[in-house]
């Protein structure tokens, strides 16, 4: 079986087999992980390890701080305004799809939000060249969703914003390619989709972004006093760290980013290779501009969509439906989806098309 | 070994084990719950189970909902704010502990916050009996804790405050007693103590208290649009749903809340007799006020606190140091923990006076 989920998502199943194992009693403590109080020594060696393999991963600068939190990255839209907006309370969003649509409004609800380009007349099918884009000269930050997970849009470059923090929502494509965190003010994301469980934001943040958050901000959302508190301002969502932790472990393992970037590459490029080349299929992303993690696709005659679904589930091939609010098909391939699942999709999109 | 922990604390082993037997494979799907999208028939069923269990052990009345939420109790301190003010902006709060504390300072931010009653002068030992309380005729709710985790004081009466909705943060002391839900506008819970494990957050809230959240909120955390959307708006904790409700479903097998709220006070009476039966203990917690669940106290040569602590802990005792803010030993006996472990503490604590 193979789950195309778009998250919660499939997970590495080393990584399961190593929780089930552990269930019980962690590392001799006769505890599960469920178990420990947060601020105890054995949970605290468990979130230093995930913080530290994290770091690693990313080749994280110093003047990065990890936070582990609560919220979703629907939750950090309207937390990352009440702690970034600053006095001007004005800032600049790129429109590019579904989620950065609803980033831009629980942002309006905090300030002056510019919208500096946006492709939804097109249907967000790609992403607006810079040259059009209209920046503003009085942002606190430019905000940006690296991937579309409804539309399958994604950044393959990276914006010319002229010292403006860029904050940038990376939930469905953290830690699936490279990325040089320097060139960002701010990274966040939801767990659930590539490093873990729904109930963890993973939120990125340097230095000198931190203290300037409205004064409703509630406390452990503000990112100053969670930075300063190693995340611990209130009770952490415990297993939810450490599943992560196991992921960057397995990832390290893989041979890091470098080596998850190439395995998701020669997915994605398998994929749409066999959408391209069959006439029964399309897909309405501009080539530049697809995404590798969330493939999303039409049949030429939607009246046999349903029938494609559940032909592709009476096979294994599970929760490849595209977003209610895009409809098509979806097939999500996240680091935990091996190659095998990918050609066990083209082989159907072969056969049902012929 | 027992694990007196405040929460993150000790589980079911029933339900650990369960859950490790599931942790591939739930149900026969292939699937890890973890894997599961949130809007999938495999989990809404887990979700709708859960529902169902937790509105018959509280025999819940239909005006009432259940939300699963993130953020925390703490969290909640300033969600409950922005979403139950009103127009007024005013509140009534009991002031009994650390916890209580704490909500009246997040809230100060969204409104007028009116003291109705503090133990604060008298280090938190005891409950403010109602006719010295000073309620304000034009609070939009009256906020207590029905148990102070920190400080080992709980509610054992229920106040009458003359049809002004009473919000409850019972997060210390969920389903460890019969509770009469019709008497309280809401109650909310962080799961990690007695329902399940950090990172879920139970808003049990009645109709007519939605829908006057103001502006600030953001959408994931308002209650009316939670209700709304059957706690949809965004990914639910899954996971942390899942283990909730097998712990529900273990706290119907062992008889419902009639039988646990007996078994609770049976482990709280024999650990209280034998504080008070023994001349190097002392719980300053007034009688009528001691909580069934956070049993604090202290030895009266305080030199030997961290011996006592140490020589518990070799034993197999642990996590018996009381809360940072207050010192002294605390003695969590939540749900999962069995009468054999409030014996084995007992002899521990003659064994170390002899």
């Amino acid at each position: 079986m193979y789950n195309f989920a778009s998250g919660p998502a499939m997970l590495p199943k080393e990584v399961l087999q190593q929780a089930q194992s552990e269930m019980l009693d962690w590392n001799g403590t006769g505890m599960s992980v469920m178990e420990m109080p947060f601020t105890s020594d054995e949970f605290q060696s468990i979130a230093t390890q995930a913080h530290t393999d994290l770091r690693l991963l990313l080749d994280l600068p110093d003047n990065y701080h990890i936070l582990f939190m609560q919220g979703g990255a629907y939750g950090h839209f309207s937390l990352l305004a009440m702690n970034l907006l600053g006095k001007n309370k004005q800032a600049d969003y790129i429109q590019t799809g579904h989620w950065s649509s609803r980033a831009i409004n629980e942002a309006r609800r905090y300030g002056d939000i510019n919208i500096v380009a946006s492709s939804e007349e097109s249907g967000f099918d790609h992403i607006p060249e810079q040259s059009k884009w209209n920046l503003s000269n009085k942002a606190a930050y430019c905000h940006l969703t690296s991937n579309e997970t409804a539309d399958g849009v994604q950044f393959h470059w990276l914006p010319e914003i002229d010292g403006i923090p860029l904050i940038a929502d990376v939930t469905s494509d953290f830690l699936t390619r490279k990325i040089d965190v320097s060139e960002y003010g701010m990274l966040y994301a939801s767990a659930q989709k590539n490093v873990g469980v729904a109930g963890l934001t993973i939120v990125i943040i340097r230095d000198d972004l931190l203290d300037q958050s409205m004064k409703i901000t509630p406390t452990v959302f503000n990112y100053g006093e969670q930075a300063k508190n190693y995340s611990r301002v209130n009770t952490l969502p415990t297993y939810s760290i450490y599943i992560s932790g196991l992921i960057f472990r397995w990832i390290s393992d893989l041979g890091g980013l470098d080596k998850v970037q190439a395995l998701n590459k020669e997915k994605a490029e398998a994929l749409y290779t066999a959408i391209d080349n069959n006439g029964q299929y399309y897909c309405a992303v501009n080539k530049t501009d697809r995404s590798t993690v969330n493939i999303c696709f039409n049949l030429k005659n939607q009246s046999i969509e349903s029938t494609f679904l559940e032909e592709a589930s009476s096979l294994g091939l599970i929760n490849l439906k595209g977003h209610g609010a895009r409809g098509g098909i979806r097939a999500s391939l996240y680091n935990a989806m091996p190659k095998s699942g990918v050609d066990a999709l083209i082989n159907f999109m072969q056969d049902f098309s012929s």
